[in-house]
């Protein structure tokens, strides 16, 4: 078995521009996406940077990190407006001069006559002045083209900062160059979930395991909401081999936590294998939600194609729509009140039986921030149901505070469930 | 009016640690957050770090923001575990040693006793460790305190890298602190929302009046999913002296683009704007979702106090739903699709009768990747419908791809939607 690490380690830095970053008012997402997919053909992220959009913190950023990377991307500054200035720090920076691109002008015209249906204007006509010694990358979404200027062997990419411009140029133009480089290493992570164990106990457990992972293995630790997510990260040169490094320390590492092993974590995405498991089982799902307020479904539904499965649901942020549309017995609303096991048995059913679907999911509980007043619930209670053909099973937890965790947990915690129950039932 | 500049700058940068955020594994909410806080109180966030977790880029990182901020702030790396390696490296950094703090000790068995249950290992007894010259931030969500250790006049603030942890210690511990400081700047912004004019035509349109603008004030252009949000920015001495320049730039401003103007823009949190007039005019609202899934309740919910004014909603992601539940015309579906400005009525109609409510807002469309089997629907093609006391509002949109995209805008456009009948019917 051989895992070398000699390999032709490209190593990438971000810049992201732009005061929105900076005052917070928006959450950078560009340089995750940027560096899930330069990860996945090897190239190495080792840093990421956020910068005012001035020509002065542009040209001090792209210094230091061209002293640092070998591929420099910038996200950001490429507008018409005057807040925009990436595309003259980029002349600036390497003595060059905006010249019009006539492929990236035709292109501009084509996106206003079919879209905007209006006549080019002057600072439209501008957005075809680029660096004369630029490589082009064709923007599909946008008038501002990404530009790509090499000097020495290392390679500075600017990008638009709309999230969707910026992932069509980095799939269609960007990737493809990169992964033709020789020798880039083959990384590869497997996350598995754990749950009721502290990241210490766990560390405890497989210390002297961990101590054994030979070179180029990593092992991180992800608390987070009472989960553990424990990632394995293996770097080699040819892909069976880290892929087979992979399974086997994966392996191991379930072998030791097994009593509190959730499931694998595939992009922290629970949902996507309960997808796969109604979608390959051909079974249906509808959802009744009370403090998850509509989470479950959303993240069911941001993936393509979950139509093949999710009939929908409800948001039962009120007790009369438990009983009007779920059709749950309103004397068990009065006896046992509307956050408990009872309850949440009767929306799983009820959703079950009003949607015509083989799986019903239902979360009833108090999100906070404070003591509900009729229920005298406490914060952070949450009954979660699961009805199929097989029975119900309903479970109690106390997911805490604040409110964004306790809903982020009803979430999994549901997903969960309905994953335990669907592989439970293919038996 | 004075706007004077020269008060006292305090320079801030973040660093965050993690191999996670460099591979595209999580995006980093924390830096957003802590940004946001600190525009808050004057001080200026230059930049934004995203490191991996190895003692040498920490240190690398930090001496490179001491020479250039005054207050640097580190997310991450503070766990029991080997890849946490922030406390080592302060040690190093500052040449101080870890001691244990008894405080630390008593807060880490209190949290033990009361939720875990269990007694502490070696391993969480290390986490009292802290260096000896370090002001402990207390931390009421984990175990993990925060660290503030001073440098000449520069601190170094160490946080853990789990949100709500973090958040806790910015709000009760690193913000009051801060904010003593004197003679900081007031920054205040403001955002304004417009829709259906690109960037470029705005900037022509407002070019004379962005020149004139005074020293101090800042112009932002914000394009993404069609919105484009234009952000002032005012600094200056006197809180009341910044506010009333920001208003009267905002109205000249709104005065420009009246046309196309959406609404100011809170955080980008349209509904928040929704559930204070809700709230405000003691009304309730119901949802009937196609294509966006949940997203609508999911964002109304998220925010505590829902309950206020949201009875609930149904996702109606199957036609059958639309027709059993909400009880919307089966000959309207077999006429007009379930794709049409018809059903998308008979839904907002539909469930404002169903949860007896005062606004039922109703989505249908198709938010892609592929053109409706059933249906023939175009990708992007969505019916947006608002019913209310006063009658039915019902748009005809078509958001383009992606998938993402289609949702995100169908979400807030019906948002805005509702808004401006509420606005109206208010009158």
């Amino acid at each position: 078995m051989t895992i070398l690490l000699n390999q032709n380690t490209v190593v990438a830095e971000i810049i992201t521009i732009g005061d929105e970053i900076l005052i917070g008012q928006i959450v950078d997402t560009n340089s995750a996406y940027i560096s899930k997919q330069f990860d996945q053909i090897g190239v190495v992220v080792e840093r990421i940077v956020s910068i005012a959009d001035t020509q002065e913190a542009i040209e001090t950023a792209m210094r230091e990190a061209e002293a640092r990377a070998d591929v420099i991307v910038l996200t950001g500054g490429l507008g018409p407006t005057r807040d925009d200035v990436t595309k003259h720090t980029f002349c600036a920076y390497f003595g060059d001069v905006l010249v019009e691109n006539a492929a990236v002008l035709t292109h501009i015209e084509h996106l206003f006559k079919t879209y905007v249906k209006r006549p080019l204007t002057s600072l439209n006509i501008k957005q075809a002045l680029v660096p004369s010694k630029a490589m082009i990358l064709k923007n599909n979404f946008g008038t501002a083209p990404g530009m790509w200027m090499s000097k020495g062997k290392k390679a500075f990419i600017s990008l638009p900062g709309v999230p969707v411009e910026m992932k069509g140029i980095i799939m269609n133009e960007v990737i493809p160059r990169l992964a033709k480089i020789k020798n880039l290493p083959v990384i590869l992570h497997q996350t598995i979930l754990t749950y009721g164990l502290g990241e210490t106990r766990v560390a405890e457990r497989i210390e002297a395991w961990e101590d054994a992972l030979p070179t180029g293995v990593k092992l991180a630790y992800l608390p987070n909401f009472g989960f553990l997510r424990l990632r394995l990260s293996v770097k080699g040169t040819i892909r069976a081999e880290v892929e087979a490094l992979l399974t086997q320390k994966t392996n191991e590492l379930i072998e030791q936590v097994k009593d509190i092993f959730v499931g694998y974590d595939t992009d922290g995405e629970i949902e996507t294998s309960v997808a796969t498991l109604l979608r390959d089982a051909h079974k249906t799902l509808a959802l009744a939600e009370s403090c998850t307020g509509g989470a479950i479904a959303q993240r069911l539904t941001k993936h393509p194609g979950a139509s093949d499965f999710f009939k929908g649901g409800v948001v039962a942020y009120n007790a009369t729509i438990k009983e009007k549309v779920l059709g749950v017995d309103p004397t068990l609303i009065a006896t046992h009140s509307v956050v408990s096991h009872e309850v949440a048995e009767g929306m799983a059913q009820g959703v079950r039986k009003a949607f015509d679907v083989d799986y019903g999911v239902a979360v009833t509980g108090n999100a906070g921030p404070t003591v509900d007043g009729e229920t005298k619930t406490e914060v952070g209670e949450v009954f979660l149901s699961v009805a199929s053909p097989t029975g119900v099973v309903t479970e109690r937890f106390n997911f805490g505070k604040p409110r964004e965790k306790v809903i982020e947990r009803s979430t999994v915690k549901a997903l969960e469930m309905l994953r335990k129950v669907l592989i439970e039932n293919q038996k």
